[in-house]
């Protein structure tokens, strides 16, 4: 079988390995469609060496189906549409309080072990989901990053009604969009890139460039002076540190969804002045994954769209070359089988 | 009757002042004891020039006697020792979400508006908080600061059985640790100065100086690693920013109870990794009032060592100058019929 295997220095290569029988608490997936995630792209770029055992193959944004079963798995069956939540919690102590999806020796499979970059995949049946039948597979593999959306969106409180904001509309921020949108409350998502303002209209969101636009005024404007509710900082910048604080209204809960790898310069006036919350986010828990699959399965939320391209993964290498030329797509799948 | 002036510059003078009768909804109260707050001396030190209408008469931590009544007051009688909480929200608007005590253009009384550094202060009846007649007026001049530490442990969620880590051990950082402790949460302050350790254990408190002892150790210590689930910020520094967010265990809520008016360096990483919770806090709402006239009343938390001295208003000059000559004084109250 073909497996891509990351070897440092921005090179992927296509190896040839062989099938391994799956342990007995394990299953092996015939992968379908592996997405490439942000965290695959800063992996490509070296800034996660220390952690990734190279050579690897990464990849944790995926669906499949199962091909052999561990003597010891007993809920899933060769031929299950499956998708896997990478999140190796099997350390777990009591000091985690029971938040197992960050538990402090959390390993996260596909980053920490091996991924889904490959046409067959070894992985513990407790990181399964099962799929229904008609499960349309390459939209499967937008469940992994729609379950940070959606977790996201729960762990902020939004309400049917209220108005949040999103900081940033890449991949992560168009899901939190989605996600927040139907739970009934007012979305707008601030971006300054042209591709990804209209990629949000595309999906029915309103979208606003905050370079050409005065954001806090809009959401002034459509709020009755409250301003968000909910912001969703998705962007990482410093402008969007300061809007967050900016566009948030009395009492106003922020989401801190983009991964701040530096100390960074926080307006905490702000917070004292309006009464803000700032929440951590982090990964997802297992019913946002189940929320997700069943969001996936209705399928009412044009998730298609956000799918830019389905490459086969012989293509690896100029996959990610490519993203580095057009930062500005939204998600590339890869044909595992191809 | 006699009132004391801040004339900017660091200057206070006594002046003399007629005694004016209430307005119809307001109430004349003859003034008990005035604390010093943190922010008062703020006003001394200029830094509020722009916001206090010079010459003004400022303080807000009060207790007193109704004096002299309006005619549209109905609930209070002369003779009734009240205290004050000094919030005009009269101006508030639908946009304020019903977060009256942070509303846009909420007005502080003793700020804002003339406060309780004299003999006999005129007052909205709105304002007040009714006292038991038994109720010791020293101890009374405290329950606007005590509220503050009630609102932010309110906020905090902080429960029996959790640890709670405080930041600083001013006068609200003492009375926020008092309150935590009350709640049945373990409680420990983190704080340099030797005097202020001190007068924590005299409460009863435990007290770590983190620059002599590794104050993450011994939290993990006592909490089977599992770190603190609250913190409160109290110190506004640099050294306890970076703690806040290294002595929080998973989930882990801070309390920003420190004013920071400048932007400052936050290690968001740890609010992703850990999924920690920021928690912006000011003033107080009527509940926290409630509770710290109650707290006050039944008297059993030592409030009394709080108080470092009892000085006569007509020192007022010489108080604040104490106060900058001697820092880790706790709280001074000003006896405003002398």
């Amino acid at each position: 079988m073909k497996a891509a295997v990351y070897k440092g220095n921005k090179t992927f290569s296509i190896i040839e390995r062989e099938l391994m029988e799956p342990h007995a608490e394990e299953v092996r997936i015939k992968v379908a469609y592996t997405g490439v995630c942000g965290t695959d792209v800063h992996i490509y770029h070296g800034m996660m060496d220390k952690r990734v055992a190279i050579p690897e193959t990464i990849g944790h944004e995926m669906s499949g189906t199962i091909d052999a079963v561990g003597e010891k798995v007993s809920d899933f069956k060769i031929g299950d549409k499956v998708v896997v939540r990478p999140l190796d919690d099997r350390k777990v102590k009591p000091s985690d309080k029971g938040f197992n999806h960050i538990c402090e020796e959390l390993k996260f499979i596909g980053i920490d072990s091996s991924g889904s970059m490959q046409q067959f995949w070894n992985v513990p049946a407790f990181t399964l989901h099962k799929l229904k039948p008609e499960t349309n597979l390459r939209l499967a593999a937008l469940i992994e990053p729609l379950s940070v959306a959606v977790h996201d969106v729960r762990l902020s409180g939004l309400k049917a009604g209220e108005t949040a904001v999103i900081l940033g509309g890449g991949p992560i921020g168009l899901l939190v969009a989605l996600v927040a949108k139907q739970t009934g409350a007012q979305v707008v998502v601030s971006e300054v890139n042209d591709t990804r303002i209209a990629k949000a209209e595309e999906l029915g969101l309103t979208a606003i460039n905050p370079l050409k636009m005065d954001l806090v005024g809009y959401v002034k404007s459509i709020t009755e002076n409250r301003k968000a509710d909910v912001v969703f900082e998705v962007a990482g910048v410093q402008a969007t540190l300061d809007m967050m604080t900016e566009v948030a209204g009395i009492r106003g809960r922020i989401v801190m969804v983009a991964i701040h790898g530096q100390k960074k310069e926080v307006d905490l006036f702000q917070f004292f002045w309006k009464e803000l919350k700032l929440i951590g986010v982090r990964v997802y828990e297992k019913e946002d994954y189940e929320k997700a699959i069943e969001l996936v399965t209705e399928n009412k939320l044009k998730f298609e769209k956000l799918i830019t391209e389905v490459r086969p993964l012989s293509d690896i290498q100029q996959v990610f070359e490519d993203i580095d030329k057009q930062p500005d797509g939204m998600k590339i799948l890869m044909d595992c089988q191809q």
